[in-house]
Parts: structure tokens; sequence; C-alpha cells
């Protein structure tokens, strides 16, 4: 209950701290017979990786990922797979000094509020290394949505004030920009954004959108089990993350319900689709078969070089300057972890939704076994 | 799992369609001891009734609550709380005719979808019935919180374009509207511009903002369980919600950090506090003393009375125009709804916390029993 | 938590207490499309009534569930059902004297130190009225299983020291003998012992056997989620269940493993089969496609109407003599109450079982939407 | 949901096969400031090991753990527990043969069932490896019931029809009998028996006693939630476990009510007190301040080196000799386990139990706060 599993079915059990020994993951719930290895995992890690860009924290981990258990001649058995990425890049006397008072922004006083005290090395558990546990779980998620044609592709569609234009987006631009947004143009505005934020030795935030496309209709259940419900839980337990919305979101609170309705037609393959997507692909909290759109807000990272006001344990109101490597962004390698999250939710949305008809329960248990 | 239950500790359990017998809810998981009888819950039902205004649909349901279990002697005692609405005024005969089609910006679709077929009428569990046995759970939610100190307070903060002006709102105002809204001249405007929709046969949405106070720090469990992650799904899973956020929500990834830290500070009772909030009262997922601050976007009511576009179940493109009893904006009602799953959210990551320290559990055990 | 809730897919949640306003239960996540009446849950509540002969209470209940929601034009919808059973025959008077002192063999005592009071009214909550809820729960449990083809059959192996003898036994005697031992001779002499037992003021216990036939093999989940653990689980919750075992259970552990292990073979169908079934149809927590068998062990019921020793609240030993209407065997009873805890184990865990390979939820996902 | 998660609150993730790279455990919901180091867990994994007796497999592994996270400066952080055991002593290549059939008494069916293959490596997921990360778990739950002042101690009652003289018992002998027994006259004549078995190539079980002391009342929640039924369902899940039993059990099932009954009484320090406990300390599902006791029958080891019948993959019936690495009973190294099943299932109850009484909630939150 302390927090660190996720998952109804498909369950993720994560651990691991910034400057201990390494960060996991326990997948249970995981069917059997799918093709699973290292690399499969590594890739995907690999995106959230520091030390890429100049405007992620030059702390190098070769952050490489170790399966082992549940794996068996190349396809996963059933059983759980357990991952270990070990911390290899530590420099915890960084980290001394923060033991004795708390950063602006970050997890300090709360975790010392929650626990009495706290592992302070890099942050501990509150640290973006726990995300690591995150992806890997992610990526066993995202073989199973592979196999059920279901394609997630998050991207960043602004960074402080910098927006992407739409026309001029293309999700072939995501790796290419080095901030991870679509629209090359806005990417490069917004890295002069980036470099004057670190000149300033200030921060920035952004905002992350996610598409998760060949979703059957009917995923989600209804009251609290919601799809939206579950990206929403989801996404907003990424660290730095403060809002979520789902299609038109926040938008769609000042729209017309005749302009909000999307309209129902017959697509060209005959099914029963809808002409405009202001839902964003959930209605009732259910998938409506168009693709689910969810954005979420990232604050700027807290972690900055500038003299700041704080109060140190002795309750005494301090003037610090934060040491350490850090991130002015951190929103182009949280695309991943966006990523991740939604996979989980909805591999086990989708797990769940296989009990929701007598007659598919029939028919799955009298013919297959 | 199909998705009616809520919560991990406190747990309640809802059912009921809008043209069945009733709607209710079972709350398990309630402490003993606690003195609650049906007047505690019928003034929160109060809140959510409809035909209090013209904004609302003029069904009259009396909702009247009865306890049916977990009380004696006026107490609490510790075992299942059971709670039943009776529907009284019900108009089946408005809905027969939605059976055949899907109604844009509902339900309709995906229940068929998920389920094979429906309860068509008044949207069966996708009514806005379902949230009578949500505001009947928080208020017995809302009775802990009582004894704990801690306040829960929603109000709409714009409806379409409309929105309060901070400056001139009161919480004192807020029943003084009659749509809810803390600052009366924006309240008088919005009022204007529902009738005007109501005029063009057309619907609006509308923002809620909810405050906390009173939580002690700490609350939230890192990484899944967040305080936010737990709040956003809660709150999204409410019918209606298209997005969540927290303090400054999606303006914190517009600002930077040297903006967005809340510095610390010592109050004036001596205790560690923040000078600013925008963080809205959560850092690293966890309680930080500070008033928690979330706001929900609801999308216009779907329900409008003109010409929409749609499809019937023979897969013809159809021109529908939507008959019955609907509310023009939801939001003013929602308000008690907001903050019955703030309250079920809060009330069962406290208990959740309570496990957080060992030194507590050995005073809670030792001294105790 | 509270413990009133079972299940992790199929979820029961159940309420009331014996002199309350009724009991009943909420059943989340039954599938649509099952055909369901008041009758079909009806006739297993009779099975567990009391008053129908000398060996039972002669407190008389109609005990008439009436379903509150969640089926629609006689189908199960997929949402809640919400079941309800009314207290008719409330004679609360006889129990005003038991608030004050606690009753050897009930849990009084540890009704009051888990809560400080408790409604001692009949027992409140841990009255055997509570597993009404858990009948009403197993019906719908038992629809599924039809459809399914899995067959549930409880009876009474031994009441005192009386058992049957296994060479005569017969299915369609359970019904036929009043305590429902499935050997007449058996049930005869164990008669004459309860009317033994009732004319000394004292009470029997007894053991249930419970057989499942039909369960495809592979259900259960490996470790923790082991099917047997699962219905030992599930049977040691109800109230006077001392000792649970599968197969030849406490019996195997004296044997060898020579003689315990069951030999494989193909059975005439050109199926695996075994050609013994000391397992009683689980290898390693699994269905292994021969029939389930479990016993539960019932120790005799607690109210005698003895002289017993015990202590009041004022902390004086005192000598009481319990009144009230009360069955000197509840074993025949609770056949009812072992089928329905077996019916909602097993379909949980066929349901859970549902994800456990990946070329299954491919099939069934690829083909049906 | 694949049943690898134990726990409500205090939750232990266990992973590994017998043949893989290691065998794990993560605990979540381990409280903060317990005083933690590898040595607090290694001894409970050493009364697991094999080879210590010539009744063990001579397999020899040196089982060393080795605590990754969640332990910061000697104490835990209140943050995921994750453990690790490599396996070191291997020979899969003992196991090559048994990939083509299914052996008698083991899971080998039952796993390919489920999971359309199987890591037929020493039984891969079903091997009693799979208990290291049980025992690993119930290590740190030992840490918080010694802060609890609650003991657990388990031994051998029994093995095949060798069983204890209660009057000879002494809990000092448990660690003097090589097999466990408190009564080192049975423990001899039961090595006798086991040499026996060993030479006739067959295999024993037997009965392991635990008894769990200082618990206080009230712990266990009422109808699903009974301590009983969670010891029964926690000690149920261990392999070849067949049986489990609290206080008499099956004996009470033949007692008379007037002497299962336990009077209560005024205690030596004027406490409320059973005079005798029959009831194995639970009443209604409710630990009653008496120690518990519960005893658990354990199959005999299904691996013997005797011909046996069985089935190919190919459906034909054939002739087996097993061989590997064999305990000719299982008994004496599962003591430990069933003592970690019982810390892991009190530790998660008591931590339930805290939010029992609102008086004691409020307080908990409003003087530690």
């Amino acid at each position: 209950m302390a927090g660190s599993i996720y998952g109804d079915i498909f369950k993720v059990s994560t651990w691991g701290e910034s400057h201990g020994k390494g960060v996991g993951v326990v997948v249970d719930g995981c069917p059997a017979g799918i093709c699973l290895c290292e690399e499969d995992v590594q890739k995907f890690l690999d995106r959230r990786k520091p030390g890429e860009t100049k405007y992620a924290t030059p702390r190098k981990e070769a952050d490489e990922v170790e399966i082992l258990s549940g794996v068996f001649e190349g396809r996963t058995t059933g059983t759980p797979i357990s991952m270990i990425v070990r911390n290899t890049s530590q420099r915890s006397q960084d980290y001394t000094e923060i033991a004795s008072y708390y950063r602006p922004g970050h997890a300090d006083f709360t975790f010392d509020e929650k626990y009495g005290f706290r592992d302070y090395r890099g942050g501990g558990r509150s640290s973006a290394r726990e995300t690591i546990g995150r992806v890997a779980g992610g990526a066993v998620a995202r073989k199973i949505l592979d196999e059920l044609q279901i394609e997630i592709c998050a991207y960043v569609t602004s960074i402080g004030e910098i927006e992407i234009d739409r026309a001029k987006m293309s999700i072939d631009n995501i790796e290419k920009s080095p901030i991870r947004m679509p629209d090359l143009e806005a990417s490069e505005r917004a890295e002069e954004f980036l470099c004057e934020q670190m000149r300033g030795h200030d921060s920035a935030g952004g905002v992350i959108e996610c598409v998760i496309k060949g979703m059957p209709a009917g995923i989600g259940e209804p009251v609290f089990g919601k799809l939206d419900a579950a990206l929403a839980q989801a996404v907003m337990s990424v660290g730095a993350v403060k809002g979520v919305e789902i299609g038109d979101g926040f938008a769609a609170a000042k729209a017309s319900g005749s302009y909000n309705n999307d309209p129902f037609c017959i697509g060209p393959t005959g099914n029963v689709e809808k002409s405009s997507n202001h839902a964003g692909g959930i209605l009732g909290g259910m998938s409506d078969g168009s693709p689910i759109i969810l954005r979420a807000a990232f604050k700027p990272t807290p972690s900055i070089f500038r003299e700041q006001q704080t109060v140190n344990k002795s309750g005494e109101q301090i003037c610090v300057q934060i040491k350490g490597r850090h991130d002015p962004v951190i929103v182009p390698r949280a695309v991943a972890v966006v990523e991740a999250m939604a996979a989980l939710a909805v591999v086990d949305k989708m797990f769940v939704g296989m009990t929701s008809r007598m007659d598919r329960i029939v028919k799955f248990y009298r013919s297959d076994t």
C-alpha cells in the first residue's frame, strides 16, 4: 500500500533509490508466450536516459537492464519478470549538504514529515531515477500492446511559452528534435529559450501529449474504473506532473455542447466512427474507437542554481544554492515515462475488460480449453 | 473490478441506474464510533439534487436516503454502512427512442460496445444519478474529516468563458449563487450566458475548484500512490470531467522554476510553511501542509435539444433531436460530487498513511490496547 | 478493507446485521448478458433458511430477495447487482441482556475489543444472517458457472462422531436427508445424536465436503494466488469453520509419496487424466482437471442453553444461561454457504485466468472486436 | 494478479525460478525507522536452506541475501525493500528429460495447461526455491512483530504416522532436533522412519504447528477478512500444504458445544482471558488475546526415486524414474516458511486494524502531527 505497486491485473512493483545499489521492477501478471529480451526493454530506457543532450543532467548512467526471471527460452513464462538496473554513476557527496535543509519544490520536507527521516542522496525515492522501473515495466506492457496492434506515441507540445504549430507537426520529427518536439521550428525556438533559462540559472516546464491508437471500443470500466481516470492517475503519478487532460480538456469547459459533441458517422470501413474527436477517444470512461489523446503539464525542474529561501532542520530560515547535476527541463526525457504509464494503464484495462460479456467468456473457455 | 468500488481501505461500492429501483452505496472500512444519521448524508445529497434552479433538469426527485446497516444507537459500528435512495420520478418512456441510436457525447455507443447491450433508460449507469452513491459515501468520509479537522470546499470558477475574479471572490457567496460561483458578479453574467445557451438549445461546461484545508503534511504515498494522482483519478472518474490540475496546473508548465518553486519559511506558529502555494499543497505526491487546491474541467452537457448527426443500431446515419429532462449545465450540481470524491480520496490516503512510521505504530498498539 | 468485500475481479460487497433493517450484497464485476431473476437467487437462499427442521432455529424469516439494480430486461447489464433481504422476524428484546457480558465461543468479546462497542442484537454482523449476502452473491456466481458447465455440490459428511459410509453415499440423498447427509443411514443416526444433544442442552459440529466438477485445468495462480489457497480463505471465512482441507488433506500428511502421488494416464476421451485423486483436483495450486474436493470442519454451535462461566463488562466472573433461538447444529444450513463461497472463489480465479496466455488474449481481442 | 504479490498494506512481491538467475522479493509498505540489515534476513533463510541434514536435498546453495533498496543508514526508509538471492548451484541438465513428461504429484501438467509451456528446470516457479522470497519478506515482517512484542514459533508435530507427545514437548528442543520436532523421542523415531522411507525410495509428509503469542485482541476483520481466513490462505499457498486448521480444528467438528466453548475469566493481571483455548486464539475471525494456534498438513514430497506411471507430451502412457536432488521430506525446512507466512498475514492484519476506531485515529493524527 506504500504506493510502489501499480495495476490491478498487470502489476508492476518498482523499487530503488537514486543513490542506492540500483533500481528495478517486478512485473506480475504478464501473460506467457511473449518474446522478450533485454533489448526490448533497453531501447525504452535509452529514451529516458540522462546525458544525451545539453538540456539533461550530465550524469552518465549506462542504465543497462538485466532480466532476472520470468523469461525462458526467449519467451515470457507467465511468472514474475524481475528486472534490475544497477546504479553506477553516483556522487553522493554532492548531497550531504541538502540533508540539513528542505529544497524548495522538492519532496525533502514531505518525505521527512511522512517518514521521520529520508534518504537525502539525490532525492532517494523521489529522484527521476525512480522512473526507470516504470519505463522497464512499460516496455513489457508495450510488447503486449504490439501484439494487440495498439500504438502509443508521446511528444512535447510546449516548453515554457513555446508551443508547437499543429500545422507543422509531424510524428517523424519527434526523434529529430533533441527535445522531442514534432514541429522542428518550435523545437529550435524552445532550445533557444532553454539556453536562456540555463544562463539565468533557471529551469522550464512543458506539456507532453500522448496518443494511443488502435484501441478497440469499450475498454475502461464505468464509474471509478474509467479509462480516463486510470490514465489521469497513472500520468499524474509521474513526478512534476501538475495537470492532466483528455481530448479538448480544459478547453472543453469553455465550449458549447453543440461544438463539443462529436457526431457519430459510418466510416469508410462501415464501422461506427466519430467525425470529430473533442472527446479524445473516451466516452463515459470507455474507449470509443477514436485515438485516445491526453496531455500532461510538467512543472519546471525545481533544482535551479539560483539562491533560494528555505528552512533548515533546526527551524532557521536560510538562503541556499543547490549544487549537483540537474536537468534544466525534464520534459523531453519524460516522454518515455508518459508512454510507459499510458501503456501500463491501457494493458491493465484491456485485461480487466476481458470479463465484460458472458458470451465472450463462454467462447473463451469452451473453445480454448 | 468492474469499477464501481473505490478505495483501498475506506471503500465505497456504489450501485444503481437512473431508471432502476434506486441507487445506493455500501461503505466498507468506516471506523466505529462516528455519530451518523440520515441527515448527515441528506444535506450533501440535497446539494446535488436536480430541480433546484432553472439551470438543472426539472426532474423532481426526493432523493431521500435510508441507512440500512452499520449504525447502532446513532454511531457507526465499524461494519458496512449500506445506504439506499429509491428512484421515484422516472419517465422511462422518454428514453425508448434512444435505445435505437447513439446520442453524441454520451456513453451509449461505448456501453453497447462493452456489454453488447445497455439499459438505455436515462443513460442507465452512466446517468448523473450514479453520483448519488458517491455523494452518500463522501458524506461518511466527511464525518471522518470533520473529526480530523480537515475541511473541503468546492465552487465554480468558470462557466463557459465567464470566469470569477479572485479579488471579488468570497466563500460565503457560494451558496448565495444559484450556480455556486463565489464571485456574485461573475455568477450573474454566467447566468445570463446560461439563459442564452438554453434559448439556443445549447449547453455549457465549466471549471470547479476544490480546496482542502487542515491536512497534516506527509499524506500520500510516493510513486504510484501519490495524493495528487489519487485525487486526479477520483475526480476524473466523475462523468463529464475532461481535465484535472493541482495548484498552478497547466500554468506551471509555462512558468520558470524560480517563480514556481515555493520558498519554505517559518510561519507565525513556528511551523515550517511555504510562503507561496504554486504547488497546490502537494510536493512529491505528499501533502505539504498548505491548502490543497485542485481544479476539474467539465465538458458541456451532451444532451442538447438541437438536431445532431449520429448513427443508429442498423448502421444508418441519421439526424436526431434528443428529448427528456436535462441540465443545460452540470457544473453547479457537480460541486457536491467533486467534494465527495476529494473526501473519499483524502480519507483513504489518511488511513493508508497511518503505517508509514514504526515508532507511531508501536505507540498506537502498545499504549492503546 | 474492513473485510466485507470478496474477490479480485468478481467482487461481492456484503452488508447487514442480524437485527438491523436487512442484509444484502452488491456484486461488482458480473459479466453482461446472463439471465438473472430473483428466483435464481431465492432458491439458494431457501436452502440456508432457518426454521425448516427441528435442528434449526425456529426463527421464521421469509428471506425474500429483491434485486435492485444491474439487471435489465431479464439480463445482467455488466453493472453492479444490488440485492437486499429485509429482516422481518426480529426479537431484539432477547438480546438486551447479552449486551452486558461476553458469550463463550461467540465474537462478543473480540467485537468489543476491536470497535469499542458492538451491535449486540443477535450478534450483529457476526450473526449467521451475514451469510445471506454470501449466498446471494454466490447465486450469481453459480449462474456464471452454469454457463461454463461447472458444477458445485456440497453435503455433510459427519455430525459429531457420526460419519457417512462412502459406500452408501449418493448425491441424490442429500436433499432427502433433513441434515443433508448423502448416506441416509448415517443421517438417521446423526439425527438421533442431535436429539440427544438438544435434550442435554448441548450442540454439535460437523464436516462439509464440497465437490467442484468441470473445471478446466490450469485455473489458479502460482504462489499466493493458488486455487486451494483461495478456497481455504473463502471457506475459512465462514463463521464456525475451524479447518479446511483439499483432497486427502490431513491424511496426506501420514501417507507415503508412492501412495499419495496420482499417476497420470490417458483417459477414455484421449485427454490427460489422473488415475487417482488424492490431490483433490489441484496440483501446484492450479486445477488439474479432476474434481476439486474440499472439506470444512465446523465447530459446534456456541449458543447452548446450559450454564456457562463468563465475564461481564464490569470485569466480574459470572455464570450465564443464554436465551434466544439457536440452531443445535449449523452444519446442514451451512452447506449452501460453503457452495456459495466455493462458487465465488472459482469464478474469480476463472476470470483472473483469462490473461495467462498471450495467444489467447490476441485471439480474444482480434477476433471479437 | 498472477498471484505473486501478497498483502493488502504490507505487500511482498516475490519472483524467481529454481534455475534462473536468482530469486527475490520486493517489500512495499514497510514502515520507516526499523533497524534492518542482511543478517536479520539471512538467519531465517538459513533455517530453510537445503543441504543441512541427510533428510534434505544435497543441493548446496549459499542462499546469501543482498538488500538492494529501502534501507538507509541501517534503517528502513518506508520505500520498497528489494532483496535478491542469486542462484549458484544449478544442475539444469538433470531436468532436460522431464521437459517431455509430467511428473506425478508435481505442477508440470498444470503449468503446461495454464501457460502453454513451462520452465521445466527444477520446477521453475513451483520449486521450493520460490519460498526464499516468502522467508525474506517474512523476515522483515518479523522485525515489525518484534517491535510489537509478538512472537511466532513453528515446529513439526508429526512425520508420517509419528506424532509428538505433548507431555514431552519443549520449545527448546526444536532446533536440537534435525527435523524440528519439539519432542526428541518422537524426533528420533521419525528419523528412523525417514531413513526407512529413503531406503524404499519413498517420501513422507507431516504436520507443522505454529503458535503466535502476544497479539492484542481484536485483530482481523469480520466476514471475508477474518484473521483465520487470512492465515489459512497464507499457509495453504505454501507448496505441498493440503490442510489448515485453527485451534482444535477438525477435532472441534466432533466435540460438543459445552466442551468446545472456552469460558471467559479474569486473568491474574485483571484482564479478560479464556480458561481454555479450543478456539486457537481466534473468535469471530478476530484475535481474542490467547495464543493463536494453527496447523498445516504437508503431503509427502512428490519426487520419489521409484518407477511411476505417467504421460508424456505426445500423449503416451509411460513409466518414469525421476532423477535429481530432492528432499525425502520437506516438512522440517518448511517450518521457516510457515512462520514467514504467518508473520506476513499477521502484520498485514495489524496494519489494517489501525483504522477500526475513530477515537484512535483522531488520537493518532491530532497528537502526532
